[in-house]
């Protein structure tokens, strides 16, 4: 089968590799229907998150279950599934208690020895545990397929960012991030009864998503300017929820003091700035809370797949551009230029 | 009048100072009947926090209404009243929601132009929003004193860690921080129904208090030789709770390690170190929240009062000496050197 595999900074490339098979009884094997590009995978390519070469790639996806082992009591092959970019094995303590990116048995799509998501097929480990059944009429009716491919990360991360930020009815919420998971949160936050979202960004392609997805206000400042932008807009006070979906010390320094004194800081960027932006002096005088982190995504899917199913949200606005296997180089181009904001890829 | 005054480090003195007298119409002049010594007074007092030479000390105190301004409501001449360590104008959106120590008004005993706790009397400014009205009869009954007393500042900021680190019934809870603080948040988390509780000390004197507060466990060890005895344990997970009353990079470093996947730590230890012990990284992939601060005294007062005043808690027994007004200076000595846990001043 065929696959995208990372050789080094800016060098994906599409090539043959084994097909995946049944290796242990809980696994199962995906056919790819559709997968996509993350915003995190460009830490990869850029080659600051290091990769062995010859490395698969990619750790979002939906598609068809085509073999399972002897202990996979979930699934039969012909079912739709769809997977979160972390697989788990269902049944530990972390597990149970929706906390699965915690799973000792679990692991990453992409990491050595396993397969990734931008590919023909998938090895899925613990696939009970793993994989959420999708409705075959919802994964037929094709313009649904990019709203449920969003659940497999960004749209579960945006959430996580929401739900850690402490957003609920009456919630006056700042976004910081306007990549697909920033965009993502400012739904979530809608969707959780957000009073006023306030979303930061200046491209417009980007913050006309983040008002159809329910932002009232868009700050194109940055730094000490949208500080000051947001407390303005907010009586002096800041905003109760922030969420931070960049993972840089200015973003991260910029959201906590974005925020209103008692409020929380939901992270869900990857750390690539470590600990410097996090001011711990002015979180301790104003009582600031910092939550967050990699989004278990599996426990989060089952509770906003209704909503996509009814139409309720629409995730998949953040893509805004299709290839199929052969053009996902050139997907990875695109998004790193910024002249596309998410690649879907339809096998 | 008298009280205590800091000249530079080491170097407290008992003076003649102004008599206090109503300034503002909402305040309140309080003669003070018990005040103590805090750990955080000793960071100025080892010159570590900045003092002006002259300037007053001390944020604790209960005692009885000397004489109020005009527009003071609440209280007459002859009430017994504690105050907490904040000022607060009682009537701000953040004292209405219980975060007095974010009140624009509000500030600090001891601050430059204000009195100090350890001294013969205080001026209460806002003290309709800062006081708390104490029963006669329990004021009468001197073995209540010390406890009321420690609502003041030590138990109501172990509350908080306590309260920041979600501690609820079943939880493991782990303290960081064997001072009057680590201690009251030993108690807090054992009145809030913590199934087990692990206490960081090796001073018997005080892990003895520890275990008279609800700790199972004691852990001597320190940095990784404690995270692993915690590990062990806990079955190797770590605390879902975790009290950071210490406020060193070491200690939050420990304190974030000791968690539980998907926990919190709760801190109240003034940060004297920076974020470098905020390991971002560790948080992120572990789901670790951090969240606390400076306490809202005001808001848990009421509510930890009741449990004072019938004998549920006793937060009064990390005192372990008790000095005049004269005896202060010999009280920051004997804390110092930690031949002192927290002292008393009766008046």
């Amino acid at each position: 089968m065929r696959a995208a595999v990372i050789h080094g900074p800016n060098d994906i490339r599409i090539e043959d590799v084994p097909d995946p098979r049944v290796q242990h009884p809980g696994d199962a094997v995906v056919r790819v229907v559709n997968a996509c590009i993350c915003g995190s995978d460009l830490w990869a390519y850029r080659g600051v998150a290091a990769r062995v070469p010859g490395q698969r790639i990619g750790h979002e996806f939906l598609g068809v279950v085509e073999e399972t082992g002897a202990a996979v009591s979930g699934f039969a092959p012909g079912d739709f599934v769809l997977a979160p970019f972390v697989w788990s094995d269902g049944t530990c303590d972390y597990c149970r208690e929706g906390l699965q990116t915690s799973c000792p048995h679990g692991g990453f799509w992409g990491e050595v020895g396993s397969d990734g998501g931008q590919g023909e097929a998938v090895r899925v480990p613990y696939a009970d545990g793993t994989l959420v059944r999708l409705p075959a009429e919802a994964v037929a009716e094709e313009r649904l397929l990019p709203s449920l491919l969003a659940l497999s990360d960004v749209m579960s991360t945006g959430h996580h960012a929401a739900v850690s930020a402490r957003v609920r009815p009456g919630s006056v919420v700042a976004v910081v991030g306007d990549g697909a998971v920033g965009l993502c949160g400012v739904l979530a936050a809608h969707r959780l009864g957000a009073d006023r979202i306030i979303a930061l960004g200046r491209h417009q392609a980007r913050t006309d998503i983040a008002r159809a997805f329910g932002a009232a206000d868009v700050v194109a400042e940055r730094g000490d300017a949208a500080i000051e932008a947001v407390r303005e807009l907010t009586g002096g006070q800041g905003a109760h929820c922030v969420l931070e979906a960049v993972g840089t010390e200015e973003s991260m320094r910029t959201a906590i003091s974005l925020a209103r004194d008692g409020g929380a800081v939901g992270y869900v960027g990857v750390p690539h700035g470590g600990s410097a932006g996090v001011d711990i002096g002015q979180m301790f005088s104003r009582n600031i809370t910092l939550a967050g982190g990699v989004a278990p995504a599996r426990a989060y899917i089952p509770e906003l797949l209704p909503d996509v199913l009814d139409g309720a949200i629409d995730p998949g606005a953040v893509f805004d551009r299709t290839v199929g296997l052969d053009g996902v180089p050139d997907g990875y181009r695109a998004m790193d230029e910024r002249s596309a904001l998410k690649v879907r890829v339809a096998l």
